[in-house]
């Protein structure tokens, strides 16, 4: 046990996801020794972010105004929407720089497990779209796993009677991959996704 | 990049030692979805840590008043120092249960690599409380590398002439390990350091 206020910062760093105490520990010691400046620094980002960060009214990025800053910008094509799981999704796909569209954040995806089925998810919100801002194609980024599949099935059962079109990301060998090293499941779905050369 | 209040916080958060982009965007965004509660406590542990955390005047440990609480138990025998390198090494020792001393935070090890001289250690300190609380005995637990042995040296080369017993840790092969995960390093003290049967 440390003296009462560092144990109780260790407390506080080893509640954070994929930190132990022991990193929790050598973190608390290196704010303890940083300058005052830059510990007091990364508290007040911390109470900022949540004083300043808000959901986007439009597609549920998060922003510090009212809509983010990509619903804001108007070179973008409002007639495409990538639907992705959480707001950092969006960051990933961005980097790519293939996509000109908006975006749409579920909020998560459907999974029996963890109780959330796609009444939590903001479908609603994602319809109410189509006809607003006149959407022909909704690219469905959910992550490539059981619980990513599941609700990219659903979306498109839910949107195509809309007469919308609904895609999926590609599923396949990683670029610059090694055969030898993708696993089964990946290989097979890039089996399944082969395309004409 | 994402919108400004959560980009500072990654930023931030990826200054901390051993958190990358990665790790620093997990948290931050973890930090956007727990209760507000939650993330102010944490902020506000480190500004009271800061705050409230000072070195003890006897040993430099840390401490929240004038002298530790391992200075102030009078179950202490002063007579047996053990010298460490960082405050947070004394927790380490504490918890052997092994010790019945106090400590005295030499505050680092000498390397010239990192231009840490024996003056930069609190060694004054430490000659001047060998009279003052009748010390007998120094047991030198600096780390088991070149800059603890170096300063385990100096430790020694100058107490012994001012009539204290100067001891160090052992080094030897960890306890419930097996020889043939030894390195040779630790292999070579456990053999010059072997002990009658």
């Amino acid at each position: 046990m440390f003296e009462a206020p560092i144990q109780r910062l260790i407390d506080e760093l080893a509640r954070l996801p994929g930190i132990g105490r022991k990193t929790a520990q050598r973190l608390a010691f290196h704010l303890l020794h940083v300058e005052e400046e830059d510990a007091r620094r990364l508290a007040e980002s911390i109470l900022s972010m949540r004083a300043e960060v808000r959901l986007c009214i439009r597609c549920f990025n998060v922003t510090d105004s009212e809509e983010c800053s990509i619903c804001r910008d108007l070179r973008r094509d409002p007639s495409i929407l990538c639907a992705v799981e959480r707001p950092q999704d969006i960051v990933v796909v961005e980097k790519t720089q293939e996509f000109r569209g908006r975006y749409h954040v579920l909020g998560g995806s459907i999974s029996p497990i963890e109780g959330i089925g796609p009444d939590q998810l903001r479908l609603r919100e994602l319809v109410a779209r189509l006809d607003d801002e006149k959407v022909t194609e909704v690219i469905v980024a959910t992550n490539p796993n059981v619980e990513g599949d599941t609700t990219a099935l659903y979306v498109a059962r839910l949107l195509k009677p809309l007469g919308v079109r609904v895609t999926r990301l590609a599923s396949g060998l990683p670029v610059g991959g090694d055969l030898d090293y993708a696993d089964e499941l990946t290989l097979g779905r890039a089996l399944s996704g082969r395309r004409e050369m």
